[in-house]
């Protein structure tokens, strides 16, 4: 109900990153698309098939020094519902392997149907008296433009499965600033308005660090804003997206956390899916290890100056 | 790349209305689940036949008279990749028989991964140099918050494929107002700030009838608002969900429309998909002509006073 088991997964590996698992086929390594199309043909399955062999790869080498991976569910919504079978399964291993998932999905809806998409990504799905998961993820990002009827029954599902939600409050995008910088009538920003409805909505989700089950999505492309947030919204958890291939440094997410080394998991995709195109003369099959270096030179140009309590 | 075919099959059939298809298991008659339930057990596989069965009557007995279909992808997605393979037949049977198909998703994504997310809805997948269509839907609502950069490549995978979508604009649920409502410093509300934005991204896109593709969502539960937007957004044409169920009646919507009839397409969807079992001693097996019946009295109650122009 909170974002308690996510926190002691980042003192323990004393690293607050997430592995965005966003994978194009063209970030894939030849050899895993060709196998992949081997068994299934150049088909929606074979492409399926090679994201979830590269994610597994990369959650392997991943996944005793990064806490969480966050799979983007547009990249296999493309490949149709065998692309969503490939979500499925990625997220099943991730946990299998001990890892927090966010499910970066930023749905959005009222009443019943934000309740269906809370038990589809969080929950489970009654049948007939029994129920299963779905996509059993950890964490949620949606977009609460609805306001408390889109945000009301994900809280619910989150209280009853210990699971939490990240809300896109001020996104790293060029263009965010149009409508999440406009200013209100009382003088605040829009971003810092969704801002406070998540400290308000994460009252019912408090965890032990401090920080409740409700976070909100800040880019590390503001820095300026991270800190005003961090500032005002103490209780509100940080995902950062923007570091690396979107332009943020380590210096522009370092106000996105607290004194306490806490407050802010930040995510790069690109970065560490494609590190391996990046060392000259590497055997396309150590991919994943080349994420891994990637995965700790982030890990500790981010931790260079920040203290995490003991574990 | 515009409204246009919606306009036409509106007009066609002279009726505004577009049937949601959002099938809990609830509204689904016992023995179409027991036939799914025979063949792949009480499981998603199961739920996700019994769904599509259900869709495949409804849409049977709409077709010929109801110019779209609406499907929810949160009622798809609840039952996990199952689910979104019968979302992906749902839309392609509709399609099948000539019905326009509108997937509620509420979308929201920055540059290429709202690309992935508008090719897997509106356009085709690339594969290997081939392309293939992984839902192929006609439209998909779309959530704005995140500004240009989240619209840009929904109108350009439009364009490409003659699509259109639907803007989260001022929705029907009792908590829209908690932002939607604010007034910004100008003295417009955000609503009236992201209708004007529907507008502006819309030029692109404009069709024949005077309708750009790039239209909004404003809820039949805010009748004063529907037609304010109605008239300082020309261009826009609406997606009115709210009817029926959850309040909204045909006087409620009437000011969505413009003096031809156009300008608005008004949604229900428990309304149709229990109609069955509001009629009293009704054979189960007859779902699909009770919907049938309650579309055509929607029709009839909303077109009342709507002259559309000729075919």
């Amino acid at each position: 109900m909170s974002f308690d088991r996510m926190i002691k997964a980042i003192i323990r590996t004393k690293n607050p990153t997430v592995a965005g698992l966003d994978p194009k086929l063209d970030y894939i390594p030849s050899y895993i698309k060709e196998e992949a199309y081997a068994k299934y043909g150049k088909t929606p399955e074979g492409a399926a098939e090679a994201l979830f062999v590269f994610n597994q790869g990369l959650i392997d080498a991943l996944c005793d020094i990064v806490p969480a991976v966050k799979p983007q569910a547009a990249y296999y919504e493309m490949y149709g519902w065998q692309g969503v079978r490939a979500l499925e399964r990625t997220i099943a291993y991730a946990k299998s392997k001990g890892m927090f998932v966010i499910t970066d999905g930023k749905r959005n809806d009222i009443g019943t149907t934000m309740e269906a998409y809370a038990k589809a990504h969080l929950g489970a799905t009654e049948l007939e008296g029994e129920s299963f998961e779905a996509f059993g993820s950890d964490a949620l990002t949606v977009n609460a433009y609805l306001g408390t009827d889109g945000v009301k029954p994900v809280l619910d599902v989150c209280k009853a499965n210990d699971k939490g939600m990240f809300i896109l409050v001020k996104t790293s995008n060029k263009s965010s600033g149009e409508l999440q910088d406009r200013v209100l009538d009382d003088g605040l920003t829009i971003y810092r308005t969704m801002g406070n409805m998540c400290e308000t909505w994460g009252e019912e989700l408090m965890g032990s660090y401090g920080y409740s089950g409700v976070g909100a999505v800040v880019g590390a492309t503001y820095p300026a804003q991270l800190g005003e947030l961090r500032k005002v919204l103490p209780h509100t958890f940080f995902l950062v997206p923007g570091y690396g291939a979107q332009g943020g440094g380590a210096a522009d997410v370092l106000p996105a956390f607290d004194e306490n080394g806490l407050g802010a998991i930040v995510n790069s995709s690109r970065g560490i899916m494609c590190a391996w195109k990046k060392e000259e003369g590497l055997d396309p099959k150590e991919y994943a290890q080349a994420a891994r270096r990637e995965a700790i030179r982030m890990r500790d140009e981010i931790t260079a100056t920040l203290r995490f309590p003991e574990a």
